[in-house]
């Protein structure tokens, strides 16, 4: 079989053909196919029995192009290889937190799963200030398992260096590593600007020559420090939520690279929404941006516990240790402490430049988005940068989140 | 064509099949074969015309298993294909420090080249106490061109991925990951160590969390940090050398790793070299010491100094720079100086493994082998893993290589 699109018309036809996708419909005779137009990058339907709309499946499919683009502006069809073998991966080791999927062809580039109809983004539901009770265990968990079981603590030598080689993402890395380390930091033509935004909170950035330096540091590092199978993506727009479940999505970003890197994600746009929240007085707002803040410190403690459970418990069943025999019995403990410290230190660096790139970049997010108010998306919009720019030139000094919430907060405050 | 096994009956016909090798002498009629036994791994020929010395070639094959051990410790063959990979890049990009290749063949894991019949092995040289000019120029050169020109700051990211995919040496990464890194630290049965050496300056390494911390944290950047195809094994007994030239050789080990690990690998064992000569009072050996220090200075120096050189004219001719357009006119300068402190660093960390590694660890050194009085090679052995565990701990603050040769000198006054 070669390569087609799927569309309106031959999409019923191509899932009769799969045995895989008929087991989830009790007929075909009555399907309802409705186009989900808001992704960028690829197509995507769902299709749903109208007899019983439980019976639904959802259907992405990655074009030799960016979909919103059109056909003039090519990329590789290597993005849904990768976000297949991500996906893959992720439900080996977290089953729990990663929609089922039913069928994948690397052929098609296409990738067929469990429609998430009773969840809702994770950044939307934030935006609307719900309280996500389990939001920080589950996706500590999903950090956790994924980060340690594709790292060399857990993979042999051998099986850790094939996995880097198997996660190749060439198109979709270059785009991070423009569109997050290099334009936002260098005026280039494709940023943004909200016009009220003050020059000189821009040229704080982009005009100093140790943030540079920083940021160059990080982006090598994206480029050089292959530790674990990551998302690639892990904001809070690749995560689906309500009150009982989370699912991670969308992991197309997929690649070998840092740990801090996901963590970094994920913290940095909940920063962004804390932003958008604490400016507000309201008793509500206040009590939100506290949430917002435990749910910060959660995560991230509740993630080195289980990774530091994870990482122990897989020596005590492998009988072999990554550094060797610990002679006095306290040597493991210490260099696992320093080895999380060292992935908090990366996490922040990642958190800040993902903060910047989202207000001077081209990408923006909701979250702030939503002020049409542009001074005071400008006030927010600075605390944001200022926030970003010291978690990234202090990242080495920070020895817990507890210490980054209280920047956030002194900011605001300010 | 298979594999198979060259010897003393089946070399010269095998030559005389290669097109390659017959334009090397003028006459098939009366080649002496020597083979040399020095090597554990892999088998070794030197071929020569009786009738005219300098038509002479050196053949290296790598058997399926650990030369000196015999049919029973099978080892891949992989490494001869990693050396012949090695070979290839190193000669593109520094062609006059690399003996000529004139044949390779991966099916029989065989490379044919220059015979370097004029120079000495660099570690027996240092022994005797030979000056050596051009010592530091050259192997600044070689590690300068090697590294840069392999990594991130040259190559685009998808032809540095590919690099690093390619560049797989599974068996020997683990062998360095056991006997660098793990084996000399815990104790191992497979450890030998001096009689004389006191078991309170063993324990001071081996029971010491915080070594052991650091140890493991130069292991996981030996396994996650592939900026640059190393040379992988660049001790001193890898250096061919006289008066006039410098030849680096048996790049088995080659691989992607962290760029510290060559230039530390070299660096540690210059100091071995010093450790063993600093000790004798004598003006003569005196003199040698300090021309040691200075060697090891002059090498991160000019390694320094060329490295930042080929950066900024790749950056001019290929019009874009790694971190984006410099908006203020230091970004770059400041991020370049960053970027060789860290690769410093790196290198203090690594030459501090290998220094120890070479004392605790089952591969011992000739420099300090030597010496038959157990006693006096204690001393000096306590001297050098003293300096060893002091630059390993203090890695991040040394900010440059006169600092550690002023360790150095101290522990030898003391």
């Amino acid at each position: 079989m070669e390569y087609y699109q799927l569309n309106h018309s031959n999409l019923i036809d191509y899932l009769q053909s799969l045995p895989e996708v008929l087991l989830r419909f009790s007929s075909f005779d009555d399907l309802e196919v409705q186009e989900i137009k808001d992704g960028n990058m690829n197509f995507a339907f769902v299709v749903t029995n109208k007899q019983d709309s439980n019976q639904s499946v959802f259907v992405k499919q990655a074009p030799p192009y960016i979909k919103v683009m059109g056909e003039q502006w090519p990329l590789t069809r290597q993005r849904m290889t990768a976000e297949i073998h991500a996906l893959n991966y992720q439900s080996s080791v977290c089953p729990e937190m990663l929609p089922e999927i039913y069928y994948q062809s690397e052929v098609l580039s296409v990738v067929i799963m469990q429609n998430l109809s009773k969840h809702g983004i994770l950044r939307s539901e934030l935006i609307q200030g719900r309280y996500l009770p389990r939001l920080a265990e589950d996706l500590s968990t999903f950090l956790a398992e994924t980060l340690f079981y594709s790292s060399s603590l857990a993979l042999s030598s051998i099986d850790k260096k094939n996995m880097v080689s198997n996660s190749h993402n060439h198109d979709m890395c270059n785009i991070t590593e423009d569109f997050v380390f290099t334009y936002p930091f260098e005026h280039h033509e494709m940023n943004a600007y909200n016009p009220a935004l003050s020059q000189a909170i821009i040229d704080s950035i982009q005009k100093d020559p140790d943030v540079r330096k920083h940021v160059a540091e990080m982006k090598y590092m994206f480029m050089n420090k292959p530790e674990a199978l990551l998302h690639g993506d892990l904001h809070t727009g690749s995560v689906m939520v309500n009150q009982l479940e989370t699912f991670v999505i969308d992991p197309e970003f997929s690649f070998a690279g840092p740990m801090g890197f996901d963590l970094g994600a994920l913290i940095g746009n909940l920063y962004l929404s804390y932003f958008s929240h604490a400016h507000n007085t309201s008793v509500e707002s206040l009590n939100y941006s506290q949430w917002l803040l435990q749910t910060i410190d959660d995560l991230w403690y509740k993630f080195e516990a289980k990774f530091l459970s994870l990482w122990s418990e897989h020596e005590q069943s492998a009988q072999s240790t990554f550094m060797g025999k610990d002679l006095t019995g306290d040597s493991h403990q210490i260099f696992r402490q320093a080895f999380l410290q060292q992935v908090l230190k990366d996490s922040l660096g990642f958190a800040a430049c993902k903060m910047i790139r989202r207000i001077l970049g081209v990408a923006k997010v909701a979250d702030l988005m939503q002020f049409e108010d542009l001074k005071l998306r400008a006030k927010l919009e600075t605390q944001a940068l200022k926030m970003a720019t010291k978690m990234l030139l202090n990242r080495q000094s920070y020895k817990s989140i507890a210490d980054v919430n209280k920047l956030a907060e002194d900011l605001v405050a300010a």
